[in-house]
C-alpha cells in the first residue's frame, strides 16, 4: 500500500517556532514540548486544540495457544474480563473514568457466545465477531485470509466511526488470555528476530513456562517461514482476529490523520504491523507507557517512539495509554496557554 | 522536635489487602498500587477518597548569589515571573488549569516592591514578605535567626490555611533566579556531601558557570562549618526566606497529616530539611517528577522516594508535581473503582 501522509510539516514548523517563543527557558519543557509539537502537527493546528475527546476501543479475543501452557491464566478469563469492562469495573475502566476517556469493548474472537448478556449489549459487543478463538499459531494459521481481511476491515470501520463521532485521540486496548504470544511473534516477524529476544512473562509466568512460550513462538516462526516478510501474511499466520482488527484500527487512524496513543505490547505490535502495511503510519502514534515485555521496547525503538510513562503497569486493556492521556493534555496546554516572551516584554 | 505521626498503619494494611483482592493479576498495577496504598494511609481511609482539591503554593524570592554568576538569567526575571503567575500565563499556570489545581503565589523575598500592582493583589502577594532578597550564602547568612523563624512560621500558616480550606493534596512550588544554589547547599548540608556532588546546571548554565557555582556552594559550606548539622542553622545560613517558608509549609502539611506531592530540587531540598526537623515528615511526601539536578535525586534517595514522572521538565514553579497530579488520581481511582475478585466470582 502507498505510504500514508505525514502529519503537517507546516504545523510542525509553526509549533516548533511557538515553543521556542514561549516565556520559558530553552528546553525547559522537556518531552512535553516535543509531544506538543507532534500533537500540533497531527492536528494541523497551532496552538493545538485541547484534547477533550479521547476514545479507547478494546479488541477482545481468545488464542489457540492459550490451551498450550503460555499463560498464567485460563482462557475463560477473557470472557469474564469482557463482562467486567461492560460493568465498568476493570482497571482500565477506573482509569478511563478518572481521565474522561470513553471505553468501547468489541468481541472479535472470544471463545464463547455471551448468550447470557442482554440482547442489545450482546449485539453491540459481537457485531464484528470473526470466530470463536483464533488458531494456535505454532500448529496452524491464526486466521484464514478471508478472516484476516474481515478483521482488518472491522477495525478500520470502528476507527472511522469513532473519528466521525468526534475522537481527537484514539487508543487501542486488548483483552485475551495468551495474547502476548501472537503479539511477540508479530514483533519477531516484523523485526526479523528470534523468539528468545522478544518473549516476555505476560501477566506473570514462571521460568519453565517462559521457556515453553519461547519454544511455541519459535515453532510458529519456523512453521510460517518466509511468509513473515509480508504484514498481511504475518497477521493471518501469527496474529489473531483481535490483533488484526486492532491493526486495521491503527491503520485507519493514520489514514484519517487522527493521532493515537499506544499502550503495551499488543497495541505496539499492531502499530508496527500497521507501519509495515503503510510506511509512515507510525508518524501518527505516540507511546503511552513502557511495557515490561521486551518486544514492546524493540518495536517502539524501530518506530522511533519513547514511552511517556514507566509506572510498572502490566495490566493490558489499554491502561498504560489511558494513564498517559493527561500527559498529552499537559503538552497541549503548555503550547496553547503559556505566554509568549513577546507578550510579556515591556 | 518530636517525630511526626506516620500515616495510618491500619489504613495501609487494609489498602494493601484491598489491592491484593482486586480483580487484577498480582503486581499488575505496578507503582499505581503502591501510590494508592500510600494515599489511603495518608487519608486514613480505604478505599481512598478521590483527590479533587489539589493546591499549589509558589514561594518566590531572590537570592544574593544571583548577582555572583550562578544563573543563566538576571534576577529581574523573578519579579517578571511572579507577574506571569498572577496573569495565569506561566508554564505551571497552564498545567494547573489543565489538571484543576489551584495556584497561589507568595512573595517571601523578591527584590522589588511590586508597587505597580493593584493594591489588593499586592497585599495578598506580599502578606508574608520577609525581606528584599536573601543574603549571598557564600558571603553571609541568608537570613537572621528571626527572619528564618518568621519564614518557617509563614509557610506553616499558609499550609494550615490551605488545609482548612479543603486541600487534599499540597504542592510547594518555587520561583527565584539563583535558587538552585542555596537548595543544592541545603542538600549538601543535609547529606554531608561536597558541592561537586550536588551541583547542577539549573536553567542551563555552561561549564564555566557550573565550576563557578560549585565554588560558591563550597565557599558557603566552608563558611558555615558545623552549623550544617542543624536544620534551622542550615536554613538561616544556606537557605533563603522562600526556601524556609517552603520548608515550614511542608512541615506543617506532615504535622496536619495532609499528603504532599514534591516537585524538583527546591521542593525536595525543603522536604529533606523538613524531615531533618521532624523525623518521619517524609512519610507524607511522594515525588512527582525526576529533576535533572543531581541534588534532587540524592535527597529523594535519602528519603526513599522515587519520582512518578521523568519528562525532562526543568521549569521549576511546581510544574513537575502538577504534571504528576493525574497519576495520583489514577492511583486513587484504581483502588476505589476496580472490582474485587470476590464481587465478580459467580
Amino acid at each position: 500500500m502507498p505510504p500514508v501522509a505525514a502529519p503537517s510539516a507546516i504545523a510542525r514548523r509553526q509549533a516548533t517556532e511557538r515553543l521556542a517563543a514561549l516565556a520559558t527557558p530553552p528546553g525547559a519543557l522537556g518531552r512535553l514540548g516535543d509531544l506538543a509539537v507532534w500533537l500540533a502537527a497531527c492536528q494541523g493546528q497551532v496552538p493545538p486544540t485541547p484534547v477533550n475527546d479521547v476514545r479507547l476501543v478494546i479488541f477482545a479475543g481468545d488464542h489457540g495457544v492459550a490451551a498450550h501452557g503460555v499463560s498464567a491464566f485460563p482462557p475463560a478469563i477473557t470472557g469474564a474480563m469482557v463482562r467486567t469492562f461492560l460493568l465498568g469495573k476493570a482497571g482500565v475502566s477506573a482509569l478511563a473514568r478518572a481521565h474522561d476517556v470513553s471505553v468501547r469493548v468489541l468481541d472479535l474472537a472470544v471463545d464463547e457466545d455471551f448468550g447470557d448478556l442482554d440482547e442489545q449489549v450482546r449485539a453491540l459487543l459481537t457485531a464484528h465477531k470473526i470466530r470463536r478463538g483464533s488458531g494456535a499459531i505454532h500448529l496452524e494459521d491464526a486466521l484464514t485470509p478471508e478472516q484476516a481481511r474481515a478483521a482488518l476491515a472491522a477495525g478500520a470501520r470502528v476507527a472511522r466511526e469513532e473519528i466521525a463521532a468526534g475522537a481527537q485521540l484514539l487508543i487501542s486496548g486488548d483483552m485475551g488470555i495468551g495474547n502476548t504470544t501472537p503479539a511477540a511473534a508479530m514483533v519477531a516477524a516484523g523485526l526479523g528476530l528470534p523468539a528468545a529476544e522478544v518473549v516476555g512473562r505476560g501477566t506473570g509466568i514462571d521460568d519453565e513456562a517462559l521457556r515453553h512460550k519461547t519454544h511455541v513462538i519459535d515453532a510458529a516462526l519456523s512453521r510460517v517461514g518466509a511468509r513473515t516478510t509480508d504484514p498481511f501474511e504475518t497477521l493471518a499466520a501469527l496474529g489473531s482476529a483481535d490483533l488484526a482488527a486492532s491493526t486495521g484500527f491503527l491503520l485507519a487512524a493514520a489514514e484519517e490523520g487522527t493521532p493515537v496513543l499506544l499502550d503495551g505490547l499488543m497495541s505496539v505490535a499492531c502499530a508496527l504491523t500497521a507501519d509495515r502495511f503503510e510506511s509512515g503510519a507510525a508518524g501518527w502514534y505516540a507511546a503511552g507507557h513502557r511495557s515490561t515485555e521486551p518486544a514492546q521496547s524493540l518495536a517502539l525503538d524501530k518506530m522511533g517512539l519513547e514511552p511517556l510513562l514507566d509506572l510498572g503497569l502490566r495490566l493490558g486493556e489499554g491502561s498504560g495509554a489511558v494513564a498517559a492521556v493527561p500527559v498529552v493534555r499537559s503538552a497541549a496546554a503548555i503550547l496553547r496557554d503559556v505566554a509568549l516572551l513577546s507578550e510579556l516584554a515591556p
